[in-house]
């Protein structure tokens, strides 16, 4: 017999065992999963309820939910991008996130996203380069040394066998940290002081910034033949990295295109543009790199089904690992029509405590 | 000067917290003053960013994101609706939600809503029957005894005076169940075993049944002129509880029109049909009760404004109660651009955990 399950608890992962749970596996182990859990379900993209997220907009920036469902498991992700938030010793983008059963509404997991999202941005840029990227690409240009570039870094090693990277940031010191934190885990690592600099040679390049404003961080010129361009930053309406004519040059991939016209780099395009959804390259619907000349581009802005993925993938450690807590989120009174009596009763346990 | 926060503490109240914090204040207590915060909030209805809910609907259920915003707070509830559950030991409705500051997009609180929403459920329907209910009417029906229908009569009690309560269930044992849990808190009782019989002089007729299905709870015929229907129950496409002749003989008062046409009893009717916003009533803008005989319905499917004041409330008695635990939510390294670094340096955490 099943044990009869606490219907009130609900495992949480923290960020302090979201920790420990990458230093546990691994964190090329962990990336390396996560993208197959991620290509997996991309695969089987027209099994799932799609919806662009839903954008609390202000002033600040932006709070979003992003949920999805395969009709059996539901997940949704709370998620904000302040890009001030740095001058105040605050993350620019936190986040946490929910698995439950569809069946019942019942959650399954409850967990910190703000690491999670880092890990699940970087495995998906690297699956999609596995589409993608020149055969053979071991150098990539990283534009942008904050807190996505070291899990780009590494996803890339992991999943391409990527090892030298040419390092840019306007800050150097962002740049130094990279370097640091990089150190000793098998990359040969160039310190750029141009953008122009940092893409020579390189067969990928990574734009990680985060600037809430339309910015050009590359321009035309910058980019040569054959190259792909992997864009991470520029996520919500208005905000973009990469100059229009490097759009007009390119082959472009996106996630969800109606999320991706609102906040992509193709915001800057007419509506009919035309585009290339990734689940039809992995599925074999659509060509993914068609020649060696060709120029093409991940248009990145992050969508609900690897959030999906990424947590049907922790909920898959924690019975390994045991790196979660219990929480006490679900009133279960014995009698389900008794959500009174369970409150009036709980008067001799206050009582006492 | 101001102690650094910890910021990557989140409070979170559990259901265990929830229930001592009812207990604590007193139930009463809570429900009046939860009414005042979603009546302060209800007035204040054109400063709000408002949505419908957005529903991930399956056979069995559906399950709800609802975001509200007003500038500088955020809030979201994820509920759940499963009229299956019953039977499987688990709630319909379970439901958490989040408070979280817009300048920052960082979550504040987290609480579990199961049941805040049955007080907030209740509180609402009691602060609208303020405006609309026969003046000194000390007579209800309560046609439903399920875990909404001890929060309506303590609210209607503590909020109009209604101490008269004629219950009716289509099971008798949730009847019983309410009469036990509601006996010494002042009221008088009468078990009905028709719904005729319940709704016989009773000035106002709440309506809180279950069944996702189109239902007629009522019929013309049972309803006399006069009264104020408090339609609880029936929240979701296809779920109504009233005999659409009852609609044409009632001036509809609804939360937010655009979810309640959806939702409501309304979805009965053409999309034109006049119905009136609480929030205009509430500000003197549209009239609430014009007459002796007149109808009254408040068409009820809850809204995220609601719940927003709710959490409000919670948030307010954190300080004084002490009633929550410190939740380990959001990654807080000591340069945000370094989350990266912060992991790496967990390693040294881990062995010696």
């Amino acid at each position: 017999m099943t044990p009869i399950p606490n219907l009130n608890i609900v495992p949480f992962v923290s960020v302090d065992h979201m920790m420990k749970l990458v230093v546990k596996i691994g964190i090329e182990t962990v990336l390396t999963d996560l993208a197959a859990y991620i290509e997996e379900d991309i695969k089987r993209w027209e099994s799932f309820d799609k919806t662009p997220r839903i954008a609390a907009h202000s002033v600040d920036g932006v709070i979003e939910l992003m949920p999805a469902s395969d009709g059996s498991l539901y997940a949704f992700k709370y998620v904000n991008g302040h890009p001030k938030n740095t001058r105040e010793g605050r993350q620019t983008v936190t986040a946490f996130g929910l698995l439950a059963d569809v069946g019942t509404g019942y959650p399954t997991l409850l967990s910190e996203m703000t690491i999670l999202t880092a890990l699940r941005t970087a495995a998906t840029s690297a699956v999609v380069a596995k589409y993608l990227a020149p055969k053979g690409a071991d150098c990539m240009a990283v534009i942008g040394n904050g807190a996505q570039s070291e899990f780009q870094a590494i996803a890339f090693k992991a999943l391409l066998g990527v090892k030298k990277l040419r390092l840019y940031d306007v800050d150097h010191a962002a740049t130094e940290k990279c370097m640091r934190n990089l150190a000793g885990l098998g990359f040969d690592l160039v310190p750029c002081t141009t953008i122009e600099d940092a893409v020579q040679g390189a067969a990928i390049v990574t734009t990680a910034t985060a600037d809430k404003q339309n910015a050009t961080i590359l321009t035309d010129n910058m980019v040569g033949a054959g190259i792909h361009i992997n864009a991470i930053g520029g996520d919500c309406p208005g905000k973009t990295e990469l100059h229009r004519d490097i759009l007009l040059r390119s082959d472009i991939f996106v996630e969800y295109t109606p999320q991706t016209r609102i906040e992509g780099e193709i915001q800057q395009l007419p509506k009919n543009h035309r585009v290339t959804e990734l689940w039809q390259v992995m599925t074999g619907q659509a060509e993914g790199r068609k020649s060696a000349r060709q120029i093409t581009l991940f248009d990145s802005v992050g969508f609900a089904i690897e959030d999906f993925s990424a947590l049907r993938y922790v909920r898959d450690q924690l019975q390994r690992t045991r790196l979660y807590q219990e929480l006490d989120l679900l009133a279960d009174p014995d009698d389900p029509r008794d959500l009174f009596g369970m409150i009036q009763r709980s008067t001799a346990n206050l009582a006492v405590a």
